[in-house]
């Protein structure tokens, strides 16, 4: 595999740099036979219990809120189309995987209502004319694509005005990285190569207490991973099916190492303030969106005319930058700020924007 | 988690003693940053395009039989009846997962006509009625639950009787162990955390030409996982969403450690003589069929009126056993006989069954 170009510092938004010590818990895991080791078991079912109750002290996920395991953020989109939507959904759609997920939800037969979100302003929700019939509202957290975040402060706006309404929200580059506002949604999803640091095979759904108990009265069960089969499963701590049990294994020592959330957020902040100063002052940088508002602490979206010089020469140092999105590939790159990210490696791209 | 109980001897048959040399490989990995590389990177395409030459080298997969990859041998059934069979399959049940299978594809709408298939002897091709309208054979390989296998000549006799309609074989604890008949069917599919001695979180679908031609006219795309985006997706050498790229480039390692099929097999079948020898000798123990036509090699269910006794001798010897499954649970035992277990832990195992 000779056209593997070495690096050492890698800013991929996904599959990412994993964390430093991922081949230690593994060689850890592997000792303890982990990787062998039956689903069914009595180790896994307490490694899910423990898993439940790290995100509810490190990520202060209310009680009432359950974790689900299924195999990627793009399944997610999935499940949410079969088994929970029934008629009609709607999308407010920032960038390429906002517009996917609502596609697939098409294809899935729902009937899907778009609300673009423009990359300059936070959408203003006294404006926002939505149909009460729908029976999701379908959120990006961090659009990874264009590098853009919706603030909490437009989360909270949108579940006052619709309290009656379920709210589902893309975390997939955000959760693990910074602290989600969990009591303003019922669905959070996010998969583990982001900014959990951890290889590519896992997603993680989070759903809350009132579509719990919908989802145990429906009892649809059409498909093996039904949201109503994911919870009879994990209310037994187990799963619809043969997970990845060793980066199940992988994201409790991610959990337990990474500590508070809230410590977390605080060094992505700072390094993203940083970040964000560097690629402005750099001569012919900018970021996608004007407004600040709307950048992303974990992801950003680099404006270049040059964008092919700018990611040879980062390359030749050692720095991999991510490829611009589908449309922006030629005039866009990217930078993930994800917490396994070491400061040194941080310190370097800094250096080279600089320079 | 201190209810695992250590063991040396995994005779698990899935999840499953993993290779000796995983950790080693992983390591490998880790140091060449595969665990966060790009899944639409050039290094994962030339990977991908590694692997579909290592299974037709060493593995005999005919020219025009495509690899793709999902996510466990569960969503290959949902695939197969969302994507591929449009009103009536045929299903031969032989055990627990046959079943299943045919309970999923009826869950999802498809017009399930059930052959059972005896544990003790052969099913007769003569007597075979089959509706010529049904649009899948849906047979097993080796069925886990109960540790049988049907012969390459019954999967021979029925390809000839019914020439025209599309075959596909469940091959979970199989592949990778034994030499697949592959032109006997349409689709064979896999976990690699059977025979392939890999971490769980990993399914492999092999399909026919035959399949591909068809799917690729139909052109049908409602699912993330339809046939038509993994085909699309793997003639990029691509996949329909972000895999686990870490167990993807340790199936390639196994490819290229094990060499040649035939020989794993030959090594597969010598032992698995030895055990079958050993559990008829043991007192108190038998096959759970009676015909040794039927007994796969690779897994193999034990009765016994004493199982929990057997099992937890066992593990104070280091040894695990597996459960029996489900209704069997209480008066049988199961043994793997996967490529990964040592020749050691197998000796040991023959010498437990023997006093």
């Amino acid at each position: 595999m000779g056209s593997k170009t070495p690096f050492l510092h890698n800013f991929y938004p996904g599959p990412s740099q994993v964390h430093a010590d991922l081949g230690q818990w593994i060689q850890e895991g592997l000792e303890q036979q982990i990787a062998g080791i039956n689903h069914r078991s009595l180790w896994f079912m307490e490694m899910y219990e423990e898993i439940r109750q790290l995100f509810r002290a490190n990520h202060h996920l209310p009680e009432g809120y359950e974790v689900l395991f299924v195999s990627s953020a793009t399944e997610v989109w999935e499940i949410l189309s079969q088994s929970w939507v029934r008629k009609h959904a709607t999308h407010f759609v920032q960038g390429a995987f906002g517009k996917k997920w609502a596609e697939v939800a098409q294809k899935l037969g729902n009937q899907v209502e778009v609300i673009p979100v423009s990359h300059d302003s936070v959408p203003a929700i006294e404006r926002l004319r939505i149909q009460t019939a729908t029976e999701l509202l379908a959120l990006t957290h961090t659009e990874t694509s264009h590098g853009l975040s919706l603030p909490n402060s437009f989360f909270e706006s949108v579940r006052q005005k619709y309290p009656q309404i379920p709210i589902a929200i893309d975390a997939t580059s955000a959760m693990g990285g910074v602290q989600m506002p969990w009591h303003l949604a019922d669905f959070w999803y996010a998969s583990v190569q982001k900014c959990w640091g951890l290889a590519a095979g896992l997603g993680i759904l989070i759903v809350s207490p009132k579509i719990i108990d919908e989802v145990k009265s429906r009892k649809q069960n059409t498909f093996y991973n039904s949201l109503y089969n994911l919870l009879i499963n994990s209310s037994k701590n187990q799963t619809t099916h043969t997970p990845n049990v060793l980066n199940i294994y992988l994201l409790k020592k991610v959990l337990e190492t990474q500590g508070d959330i809230r410590q977390v957020e605080q060094k992505i902040l700072k390094r993203a303030d940083r970040l964000r100063i560097s690629i402005e002052e750099a001569e012919g940088l900018s970021l996608l969106s004007p407004n600040a508002k709307l950048q992303s602490p974990t992801v950003f979206c680099v404006r270049s005319q040059d964008s092919t010089m700018w990611k040879s020469r980062a390359l030749s140092q050692g720095i991999l930058l991510g490829e611009g999105y589908s449309g922006l590939k030629n005039n866009t790159f990217r930078i993930a700020n994800f917490p396994a990210i070491s400061d040194e490696s941080m310190k370097v791209l800094l250096r080279f924007l600089s320079t």
